[in-house]
């Protein structure tokens, strides 16, 4: 017999009653009953109750060795009695009973307990991680994460495209994040970087003619931690495809997305709706007014209308709307549905979460019989209220919140006044994923303070309209062949149509107050490579952690990685970052150039 | 019709003749016929020959068109006339009558060839390497490198194995190479070390009850350049599994290794035999023995004796052989089959090649008509030489050629001798892959010129005998369960059955003379698991780069990798490393230390 295992843990039914078996495993609970000892046995595939006796030697042995200690177990699988089958269990039919016990590895006392799910801490659990790991919802979170990886492999090889390994050591890219930085032993004064995307990379595969690649590619941005973005590294499942348009990327990705997302939609243990593909398809103005930002959740199902025109009819005097009106800015509002037996709190309490947010208020007209009721109702007469109920599509027992702002403001204000009556009144739909790209993004936008224009999002994206839309337009209206894939608010990836055409290239730096030169000297490799040949191209790069963190429902990017780093970026674990020999910096051409330490009074007393 | 492409270039058949289609590629190659022009249109999948009439307005823009343009062209396939017919081409049945044409992209002058194999040496490949991989070569060998590594994805999987994405940003690790730094920017003082390999991860994997591993891993090690090895990083298909004895370790992998062999043994045109496994198991000591290293190329049928019993005989009186005998040397043979009919100029160059490489010489004796010739038989009477005949198995017309030292040069010159004579008698099998496995590696060995005893390999692996070898045992007896896979004379990875056991693990380092403290503070994060419950475990990690090399017959790696770094760690495309704003540098708390400039002459004076 194998010295470790016949049968996994999680292998063992009713038909192998009889038979003599050995198991490896964890001990992952253990019940003494007097006579009895009973463990259970847990490995990767599941758990099995084990029984021995106190008249075998081993029951001692069992009886002192921890909980979380490895043991291999000899015995033979007998069937449990009716009322102590445990259907809960895929092996909850039988039982072995041991023989023989070995010992393979001894547990100390645990700093964390593996077989509950009591909080232990991110510290603990991080230093612990091989600990935190063999959790049940860490160890499940974890193989989701495999999954998820492996069938979008399969999905993308079967749609054609090929995956390559693009460098991790090189140039800094133009992403705009910091890179992070490795020292070149044998060009002193030089520094590789770590890719924050492959985004040349990839653009030079099409230039190189491979048509249609991917990979499962891991980034590293030398960014400060937040909730969803670990700090250092991250995956994305980054594609590009030669002689595309907009709607062929969208049309080559859609399926993969949205069959991974059916494949993995009953983790939680609700099977969830996934939007049917064609994702509906939302241009960026669009998004910016009916839901107040570019990553709207469409499980909510209200949105936002333009009502500036009301409130700049002659007969209406709502001089603290007017007076935001003439200044440029706008009203907007969000339509909250069949709220007429609401009481009065419930509009008090919107209006004291607005003010908490530093708006003034959220006004409100109700409208209930035909008229309307509320602060703002006396001044908007009954025109105009015909005028409101059109726009918004309200009837009786509606009511209608309103925004007063400039464009930038209001939009952002009704987009969480959107969300929060959403949630308010329950609307929001449960156990759904819901898709939409975002698509015509501006080219360029204007600093707010410097005035100056620059590239919105990425440099490299195909101005709609090409080279004369750059030459004839406003650049603020010219728009780009750039996307976003959004699910249930949040942003999955972006992506664009690549320029590929150098000329337009130097033109579209250029409105950027960039000049030949800074172009070349930033981005020559691949300006080089677009000036020998290059075929139309297009791609993006959902982000795999997140695709994760929603099939997972999970907050935290670090209940989805197996090795996180902390948020101070620390790995507790294996200690990095670590101070590191003088002369290896030596070899390496650098020294430490260390903050001067802060003097406290302590210090200088002592 | 969609503006790009209704067909790829590898797409058109005799059953498509009368359709219109349109198509978009690269201007492969161009042949003006006065009336016509010929253009051979390339893409990622295939060649269509397109042709375009004088007529046409297109005729003369593409004609003025330089090779490697990106274009596309709308017209009818067309069946060719039979003479024109080109069967090497899947797509010579047809050709494609331009009716229209665009130019996406215009070339420049190409600075190297696509459509010839004319070597444009290696700078301008690496720096125009977006041209280099249109190359039929280039682009096969990368799309071989996918397909491998698709292919040991799926067998892995196939096999029950997860993949899991281990840090790249981490601490140092105890491969002994060189790692590469990152500094920590939150950390002033402190680094990251890229891994170079993912080792203790992966043990960390299986103490977290994962159960069998693998990761096509990215590994960095800042080493110098190699011809099979890429400076910088380099791929392997790392792999850990729990509950495994080595046996198990090796049935798991060689179906996986195998099958990509097998898959793509016709890659170079010829099929090629592979290896059936279970492959040939070598221990180690036999290796060194009978092919004079631990990476045999079992192509070569020959095989080395060790016959120093012969020349300690009191009978034969070779003193040259004696002398180094009587200071613990070794004599070693190589027999070579049927050489009795070979010019003396044949004995005469292995004489020259042994003395190239420092040996005395190359004696032998040649048996013929039952008796010994050649420069050392005299020495040797004849009842010396029927031992010397049993113990090779020498027959009349066999040679055999001696080598005489201390035992590890004699060895090394003994392999070399076999190498040079398997390659003279034209005796290495064509076409195959030959694969072993060497096993029971010394766990340690002795550094001849300290006399300190250290790891010899991997100092996780678990020593045969476990403690009680390591109480008991001269050091250098003890045999690990470490163990390397070789084919055709490379060694693709190492392995080990790993020490999950403390209290061997204290023992072990003890030996190679580490203290309890400096086991736990280099290893102190696996230390702590082992000490939390851990499995018996061990794995490989064959080389993804060595193992494409091998089928595609290359025998440099960059030649096998997309965006390779060149000889000097440079991207001459991406221009990495590069240097860095002093600002980024007091951001990261270090400042550069540049080596003093060598002063010349010419700058004193100037």
């Amino acid at each position: 017999m194998h010295p470790y295992r016949s049968h996994t843990c999680g292998a063992l039914r009713l038909e192998d009653a009889g038979k003599t078996v050995r198991l490896s495993g964890w001990i992952h609970r253990k019940r003494d009953h007097g006579q009895l000892l009973f463990v259970d046995l847990r490995d990767n595939y599941g758990l099995t109750q084990c029984v021995i006796d106190i008249d075998n030697p081993g029951f001692k042995l069992l009886d002192g060795t921890r909980l979380e200690s490895v043991i291999t177990v000899t015995g033979r699988v007998v069937a449990r009695t009716a009322e102590t089958i445990n259907d809960k269990l895929p092996t909850g039919h039988v039982e072995v009973k041991v023989d023989e016990i070995v010992v393979q590895s001894v547990a100390d006392p645990l700093p964390l307990q593996v077989n509950s799910d009591q909080d232990a801490g991110e510290d603990i659990r991080l230093r612990y991680r091989f600990l935190d790991l063999r959790r049940t919802k860490m160890h499940r979170n974890i193989h989701l994460r495999s999954n998820v990886i492996a069938s979008a492999r399969r999905r993308m090889i079967e749609a054609g495209f090929t995956e390559f390994q693009t460098p991790i050591l090189t140039s800094s890219s133009p992403e705009g994040a910091r890179d992070f930085l490795v020292p070149a032993r044998n060009h002193p004064g030089k520094f590789y970087a770590l890719p924050q995307a492959p985004q040349q990379f990839k653009q030079l595969l099409m230039v190189a003619g491979f048509d249609r690649y991917f990979q499962i590619a891991p980034c590293f941005r030398d960014e400060d931690s937040r909730a969803d973005r670990s700090p250092g590294e991250f995956y994305q499942l980054d594609f590009e495809m030669s002689y595309v348009t907009q709607d062929d990327v969208f049309a080559a990705i859609e399926p993969v997305i949205h069959g991974i997302f059916t494949e993995f939609r009953d983790f939680t243990g609700t099977a969830k709706t996934v939007s049917p593909y064609p994702f509906p398809r939302v241009p960026y103005a669009e998004s910016m007014l009916k839901y107040g930002n570019d990553k709207p959740d469409l499980r909510n199902p209200l949105v936002i209308t333009d009502v500036s025109a009301v409130f700049r009819r002659d007969d209406v005097e709502f001089k603290a709307f007017r007076g935001v009106l003439d200044k440029g800015g706008v009203v907007r509002c969000v339509k909250a549905p069949a709220v007429g037996d609401k009481p009065r709190s419930f509009f008090d309490k919107l209006n004291d979460w607005a003010r908490g947010l530093g708006a003034p208020g959220l006004g409100y007209i109700l409208f209930e019989n035909g008229a309307g009721k509320g602060p703002i109702a006396k001044f908007v007469p009954e025109a105009a209220q015909v005028v409101l109920r059109e726009l918004t599509g309200a009837v009786d027992g509606d009511a209608v919140f309103f925004v007063c702002d400039l464009e930038g403001p209001a939009a952002k204000l009704a987009g969480q006044a959107r969300t929060r009556i959403g949630e308010e009144l329950d609307l929001i739909e449960k156990d759904a994923f819901r898709f939409c790209w975002i698509v015509d993004f501006p080219m360029y936008e204007k600093d707010e303070e410097t005035g100056k224009i620059d590239f919105s999002h990425n440099p490299f994206s195909m101005p709609q309209g090409g080279l004369e839309a750059l030459t004839s337009m406003n650049p603020l209206d010219i728009k780009a062949f750039q996307y976003d894939i959004v699910c249930n608010g949040i942003e999955l990836s972006s992506g664009a149509i690549r320029n590929h055409k150098p000329e337009i290239m130097y033109k579209a730096f250029e409105i950027a107050g960039y000049t030949a030169e800074d172009l070349e000297t930033r981005f020559g490799g691949m300006l080089s490579a677009f000036k020998l040949g290059a075929p139309p191209h297009g791609g993006s790069a959902p982000g795999i952690d997140r695709i994760v963190m929603l099939l997972a429902d999970e907050p935290n990017i670090r209940e989805v990685i197996v090795f996180p780093l902390n948020q101070r970026a620390e790995d507790l674990l294996m200690q990095a970052p670590n101070a590191v020999d003088a002369a290896r910096l030596k070899e390496l051409s650098i020294k430490l150039d260390l903050p001067k330490p802060k003097i406290t009074t302590e210090a200088k007393e002592g």
